[in-house]
């Protein structure tokens, strides 16, 4: 932290955020530190140049990022339009810092949503036999979008393993409960079968194993005896919404980092 | 709902609260209903025996509860002391509509805490080559008590099931966890190893089967990746002891009526 | 309570949702009840005729509203888009149980929002000298529409005394803020310079004092001092949409039930 | 930022906890810094003097504070048990860090409440024409005490000006609303009466001005138009215990660094 700080003090980096996380278990040191460019001695383009030999040194993993860079956002969604409009409106509306760039699925139902908001939608329909082959595809046409982070927008379909690894970290699912409960198929019925008092959502990054991703936002909304499976999946719509609208904001905003099976949010 | 509600019409019943439940799955009604005893033309004594024929004609499964008859309560506690001196507390300060009779405990640890309020504790130190001695032990007690309601404050063993049996739907127990996710011992290490950023804790009904009886309340509190095992346990106690209380509270005032898996709150 | 049942069970009325408060200090008894009409003896025409004796012996204020009949909303908007088009997506995709019928607003600046969703939008920009004008035109607009609710989304006029006469209880306004707290204008700048841990919403019927009608529904999220105003405003929004569209929600479905200051929620 | 690490940093001080805020409205810059003592190279004793120069020369406002000293609590009550109760089961059971020395009290109610936990009792009748002369004795014992933080825990007295100039942020007191909602007296039968649809509670620290002064903690419970004023009552009182008891403890930690009229909350 001393040296982070008077690396940017002394090339005159004025400061508008700092947060750091101390991991008592692993002795992992995470900062993150947000600085203007007006007055900022070092070019833009040769702060990270000037900064290697400091992170070499003290042997850091570090990004370099600018807030000011427009992030490429690709959309997977299935049938459930909630989640997908909701973020369609966010971009529209500038609330995101970051871009919606296509929009992939696997049905052509939700054809006229993102087209609404002049975005493309792309469909790859995925059967047993195909899915590597469309997969592939799909990757494809996200690298050549320049895609920086994909959303999985209530996509009813469980990614290949080279999702994973080619956006470590850069591929946030909404799962609709409050994980580690009701993982997989289904999470409202399973609730209302258990009798649970409270429903959530929990978005995460993606990982190779199902649901088991670094947990970014979590919430939760009462409900009660009354509630039929309809009430809750109605409630947990806007629940889905705001909770993954939540993770997709602090990722664009740098503010998310992964460590281990966690996160830190430097909110 | 006519029927019931005529027959307290006719006999100048003053209803001061009505509340009921349409399981829509099941098809099961469930109504509960309080009155005031003043001017009901029917004395106390007699009510059950002249509510009985209608009942049977409508098969119905009731009960009748005065609410100012004390329930007696023993709690069951091992070495955490929050959640039962939380209990005491109300106990003292008649939050409670109850009263608390007595304390069990498989540990000498918590000897002064209900001594403190002038309540008897009894120790049965439980080896697992003496369980079921100790526990039939335990279950004289309570019938010698007359006791009306069984509270697991952080009560470290698992009840063999002829408690469940003897005392259905009367014993309440806390799990440190939003049932179900994590299950078993040690919730709060779960949560932290798996990164969640809310913990909760549930109440619920003993049933022969571990953690999974109706719940009758849930509650969770926002935590971060600042917060270490040592705070999940400080925040989650402040959890625990509102959940529980909460339970009791519903329990005592007959609030709860539980069906199948499940519960209707009628608050 | 029991009159009422009796008449729906002697005439095979199956209920599907009963509830009922009794306001203890006014002593006012409140009650709801849907039933289904498949086996009504009383063909659907009729049900007023029939039940009106009864209701006159027992002076009861009473209405009858059919679940399929679909009520026609007018939106009110000005400048921001949030609750707007929330409230569109519900709309479109089904989740409301009504129909969003026009768009009126006294600023030009969102027409693309409702067009978007083909739904007419009527501007009747509003200064002081034309406000009375201006608000009789709109008076027969919606007259001219059948609206059954208005819905203030966010609309920066406050409206003539007429509209609350003409549609008692049938206008919703959004706050942003947990009224009685930061009543008037600029509640998040009001809420930030207070130094408070949580922002709300607060979702009333308007009646003819600013801020101060039935309140439906409320909400709140955390905030901390990390927070500028304009991460009270973006955390807001999301608070106001689902807070607004709770409320919406609820009085379609007839679950609202308003009496003197308050309202019961029978959900 | 650079420079307080480098200090840390050169003297071998392990940080454990560091965080700060910067607010941009006013330009001010807050840090807090914990670190080991355990091989650091600078004595107990002189840590304040090698650390003013620094200090000095950037004009900051700071304190050194040892978290192994045990810091001395005075608890104001006057006849509600709940928060005073609460606060001596965390004192009996190590959860806060710091110790209860004393309860002060304008009426004998509560005498025996401290007394089973062995804490002195003083009694101070309050009466118009004795105030001033009784708070002048309070001051003393206050002072003889060596009293470093005073929590009022539901006093139902207006403090004297002096306390507040004598013990700037270090009387924390709890007030039964979400301010500023419902400022002054029988804040839940405002609240009953308006109807709103949560209740709160506020801790903050003592001003001259009543209930106005920094926020600590805040939170809410929902509440529906079946709570009559006692259930507000009832509901409440779990509210202020727990809002009170985390911002004495997140005071005890030196969490709290107010600025103005707001605090930062370091946690």
């Amino acid at each position: 932290m001393a040296q982070i700080s008077e690396f940017l003090f002394q090339n005159d980096g004025n400061i508008v955020h700092a947060d750091n996380h101390i991991d008592a278990e692993t002795g992992l040191f995470l900062m993150r530190v947000e600085w203007e460019l007006d007055g900022f001695q070092i070019p833009r383009a040769e702060i990270a140049a000037r900064f290697a030999p400091l992170a070499e040194r003290l042997k850091m993993q570090w990004r370099v990022h600018f807030s000011d860079a427009v992030q490429r956002i690709a959309i997977f969604a299935s049938k459930y339009s909630h989640c997908l409009y909701d973020l369609l409106l966010r971009n529209v509306s500038g609330e995101l810092p970051g871009s919606i760039s296509l929009v992939i699925s696997n049905h052509p139902d939700l054809q006229t949503v993102p087209e609404r908001f002049g975005i493309p939608f792309h469909v790859f329909p995925i059967r047993s036999e195909n899915k590597q082959e469309q997969e592939q595809k799909e990757l494809e046409l996200l690298a050549a979008n320049q895609t920086d982070l994909i959303v999985l927008a209530r996509y009813m379909q469980v990614l290949g393993p080279e999702f994973a690894s080619r956006y470590p970290n850069r591929i946030i699912n909404i799962h609709h409960s409050f994980l580690p409960a009701f993982v997989g198929s289904r999470p409202y019925h399973q609730a209302y079968d258990r009798g649970v008092k409270l429903i959530g959502a929990t978005s995460h990054y993606v990982t190779e194993q199902l649901d088991d991703g670094p947990i970014i936002e979590q919430d939760i909304v009462r409900i009660s005896h009354r509630d039929s499976v309809d009430d809750l999946i109605r409630k947990g719509r806007d629940l889905e919404r705001v909770v993954l609208a939540r993770a997709v904001h602090l990722h664009l905003g740098f503010r998310v980092l992964p460590y281990g099976r966690k996160t830190a949010i430097f909110d």
